[in-house]
């Protein structure tokens, strides 16, 4: 897979800079007749769009979708899709401080020693900026995906040291995430994660933060055994968005201080359907999903662009000062939700693809029964926290 | 990438179950001239053999690897190397708890709800058995990472409560981690987890734990934009792993609390080469190595078969109880260490070949200058725990 | 795609050399539930086997082939399925001469050239020998298409000047094919071919041909947009056998002379069906299959190993004389028709499972209606020569 | 490889459709720092541009490459390279006719055979206007090629019953080649071609033809063992092309009656370098590159869209007459040549990329000792007629 390109049946190929033209996604493989248009599309990355409250960056970007190819009469025709996204805001300005100075916890001086020299106009290629092309892509796997019933919601649970309390995860809904800016089911939470960003914008720093994804109604069956795992997939698709540093899913780290008799969770059977007693598994056993809800979550450091100065060097190895001045997010945590949930979903239209690729009378029995309700009690579910 | 294969440049296929005839692997696109034997690949075969201490599953495999392709005259010849080895211990007995049995913690259920029907003897395919084909392959990129003096340490840094206390990970030996069969550098610790592991061995149940890996003196420039990032492959192949639950680097999920002044790691020279002061970017920044140590660490649950009776279901959903008589490790972390080793080894291998594929020039620099001393001293390193 | 892999998601990785201990082939992503077993893959392998005949060399080979994993009780389990083909004829000998020269026609100089040096042993990797892991795949999809009423025949039509009469080679069997030990339906142009071998083989010499092969059954729709046409991954699956010098489909070559109007096949209906008038476009349109047969031909050369001397020079660039004691065929193009077949096998194999994966309803309709005739009459046919 | 991508460490990946807004390519893996800009791109588009003579279609596109990623400051960085070129002459017009009816020899049929329905608008994604991103994608390969003096030269050398006579093909200069609007370097042929051409546009008819394309200056070792063959890898590039229906390379169909005595091309020294007398292997043996020059031709068909009209069905069912209005192009060869470069060129920069990745000693060695004239004289050249 080379390195800008992911998934295998369902694959997306990206491009573009923090301040080049435009970003774009190429999609391959995706299924014909999925009803699709910009509409589809816009209301996720309005959610990722800069600009979109005052705890975000001020960076002015409409972030219009339009898709040059694959759709016809409003359907998708299995072709490639095109989708690019225009870059407006781009000033020109004096990029003469990180052209030349190694801003702490970016990649400057990384594309520096990899390529010899760098796109340094707002980070370039390493930008933030490029993910806009992956919720792109995430919205066109959402839409197939909600034909099967299936639906990824993520949140924020953590920030600097507010902690959510989200008694049932699987519970949360979209709008329920959407109903404060910062993305946290927990309104009480929410209010203090929102004062604790503001007061570090204020301060010129910036705090990370903790997100949680909730993929439900998977089929059993999705991922394939050593490599291709499905946890091992959702894992490089997470940890390859910027500023991600930790992944985990279901128990996560907890299970080291676990024992295998509580650390199991027992088959049982409800309405007919196999399930387990608690979520310990996080919806996957030896990498393939068990029907369960997919439940994981990820760390996402604090912002490394600071307008406070901070010591570094410059490309000749001097000692120097730098302060990276304006737009940027205090904390990435309320912009990273639907950018998380758009590897989760492609990740999940790559496996589905996949799997009735090699089983198709495996996938042919759960569409005849997918309307059985899966996982329904209280009794089923995970706290993610 | 399909399921069974892993890597672009330097790319690993794996088959073989755990009940089977044999497990192999076809290594594609290793350099010609590599000094290879049986001998250089069988060390670390023998960290991860089963029935290696009083501690670990008494299953007895030699797990003598073979070579079958790509060797000619102790030397790599560029074909592609195929590994093989025999499993010798499968021992002929009823299978019939597990045959009809949905193991919890297991892949029994995903495996039949994927294919409709599974190889159970032992767990077939999702048996932890497959990883003695990783480790063979990492063995071989070992041997060629050796040639650019790049070295990776793994070793156990906490098994339920008992934490390891690892002043300095960067100064961690592998002849320390080998001292005792814990593979945990801090003696005492070490027989507290031996301790802990032989009680949970008596009462028949397991404890998981966590391990931390160590890659050093990887060149700067390691990695590739976007999905091709280093943090995202090596998160694919450790997650990809039986029994991995969770994957960080650097300062890993602790960087949700903290502010971005303390979590950047500001650039500064040492002996003419770039570095920083401190590590909590675990070696890796816009996901491409910097030069500085690459550290990370991954939960592992506590084994799934237990010689308890756990309640379950079987095949055709009634309730059962199962206990699963028989060989197993109590604890999986001791072993884990070279199967862990072996997919950074083979990351890293397959990014040293794609970076000079697309940066001749940057490659060689680097060579010309490798000798020089790299982030010496006590202040460029991270306390991984 | 690396050098020892083919296919997408039906996907073989082979590794061996002409000496070395074994051959084998690792299939990734093969349907669960196909019946297998070695004797599926004998036959084959039978086909293929040198020493079958007066007209092949005479190195003596059982192949036996071998499952080392993915198939439990007589049926694929959807794991990776492994086959190892041991070499048992690697006779010890004086490998002076081919150590040191450059045999005329063979990659001994550009292995050197690519590698710095090679395993001169019977041609090592580059040694034809590694197309009995290629004859060993394509039975396994020999397997899983005949389930699909899918079928795939190869046969000789020309070697030297003799050039073969067949009429209506969609009318032909194999076991017409197999009736002589030439390969060629035409029985007294088998003779001929026969006569003309053995005289090549009397004059230390060789001699080139040409093979066709016809896949019948396939469903239309097979293949994707731009660079992965069905036409062109049957190119390169063919192309990438040892002595294969030129593919051609259809009307092939002869499209230069014509004009549109002529070329052109016009489409009818037949029996409820599409189909076309003619077969110039040896069932690809748009290099997606269209449902009649596809009828392709490749081009192989003379066995670039002669008894005769031939002028070359050394390793050290002085000029000497080779000549290639022993076990050659005269003529490869008897046991061209089983590789040729494996290679047509698996491409059909991968793009099945890749349309089902993205065209789960055009996939049902067709299995739905498969078993109407399609093509049935003379009108329909293409004479490949 | 998925459908929309060709190549593996240089990678290309194509979307648009004919009378969609634009077609786009990304490209991954470049090296950094090749000077490029659109000014070097533009050129070989305007070989391939609509309209350009009067023997090619009237269909007015401008054809004017923007680069939207990759370059910065007049240099490629590294990273993923993003050409798009939009289309402006889609005519607003009624479609009826070929919205329900089959084209023959178009994709009409096997596009909603695959996929259940179309974009009917021009071809869409079947149409040959998705070359445009090919040309583009090779010019980029150009540029990086030219760095190491590799040269890739492509002309017409036979449209219907028309042959040219080129004695010495590896005498051919692109100028030569520009000279004429059929572009055959045989100057009175090409007067026959175009007359011919001519004749066919006013019969409402087409034409096809052969083009030959040679690659200068390779370095020996390019390709991989089995299916990585640089023969198939070429073979694949080029049959991925709409309306190539044949490949051959060297002696191609020929060696069918050729003696292997007759075949092998004998090695020998000149001035101090390998070569061989003769070059009936174009340039590769054993797949790997030889170092003489890389000769191969395909056939291109006469275009399926005629005026005149044609006997087909519908999507009913029912039979009708199709005649294609208006801007064909009488005979695809002469801005075939383009293209079938682009995919050489393609084809040569992965597989240059890939042999550094792996043998970066022997890569060293050829850029060392790249000045040193090889295969200079008449002797080393294949008449590729």
């Amino acid at each position: 897979m080379t390195g800008n390109s992911f998934g295998q049946q369902f694959r997306i190929t990206t491009a573009g800079e923090s301040h080049g033209p435009a970003n774009l996604v190429i999609i391959d493989g995706c299924p014909p007749g999925v009803a699709l248009s910009e509409s589809d599309i816009q209301p996720d990355l309005d959610r990722r769009r800069p600009g979109q409250s005052k705890i975000t960056t001020q960076r002015r970007e409409p972030d219009t979708a339009r898709i040059l190819s694959g759709v016809f009469e409003g359907k998708t025709t299995g072709t490639a899709i095109a989708i690019i996204v225009e870059n407006t805001d781009q000033r020109s300005r004096d990029y003469g401080d990180i052209m030349e100075k190694y801003r702490p916890g970016h990649a400057d001086y990384t594309y520096d020693a990899k390529y010899g020299f760098r796109d340094y106009r707002g980070g370039g290629r390493a930008s933030a900026r490029e993910t806009v092309a992956r919720v792109a892509a995430g919205a066109v796997a959402r839409k197939l995906l909600a034909g099967y019933g299936i639906e990824v919601i993520g949140f924020v649970t953590q920030v600097g040291d507010v902690t959510a309390s989200i008694p049932d995860p699987l519970a949360v809904t979209q709008s329920a995430v959407e109903a404060n800016i910062a993305r946290c089911p927990d309104e009480t939470a929410a209010q203090a994660m929102i004062e604790l960003i503001d007061r570090m914008r204020k301060a010129q720093d910036s705090i990370g933060g903790v997100a949680a994804i909730v993929a439900k109604h998977v089929p059993p069956g999705l991922g394939e055994p050593v490599f291709g795992k499905l946890k091992a997939d959702l894992a490089h698709g997470l940890m390859s968005i910027p500023a991600v540093t930790a992944f985990e899913y279901g128990a996560g780290f907890d299970v080291a201080q676990a024992r295998g008799s509580e650390n199991n969770d027992r088959f049982t059977m409800q309405d007919g359907q196999v399930t387990t007693v608690g979520n310990r598994h996080g919806g996957m056993l030896g990498g393939i999903s068990s029907g369960l809800p997919i439940v994981l979550r990820v760390a996402v450091k604090p912002t490394s662009s600071l307008s406070k100065p901070q010591d570094t060097i410059d490309r000749a190895g001097h000692a120097v000062s730098i302060s990276t001045r304006g737009r940027h997010d205090p904390c990435l945590l309320p912009r990273f939700v639907p950018i998380g949930e758009a590897m989760v979903l492609v990740t999940l239209a790559d496996h589905l693809l996949r799997w009735r690729a090699q089983c198709p009378d495996q996938y042919a029995a759960w569409r005849n029964g997918a309307q059985r309700a899966h996982f329904a009690t209280p009794g089923d579910r995970t706290n993610p926290e």
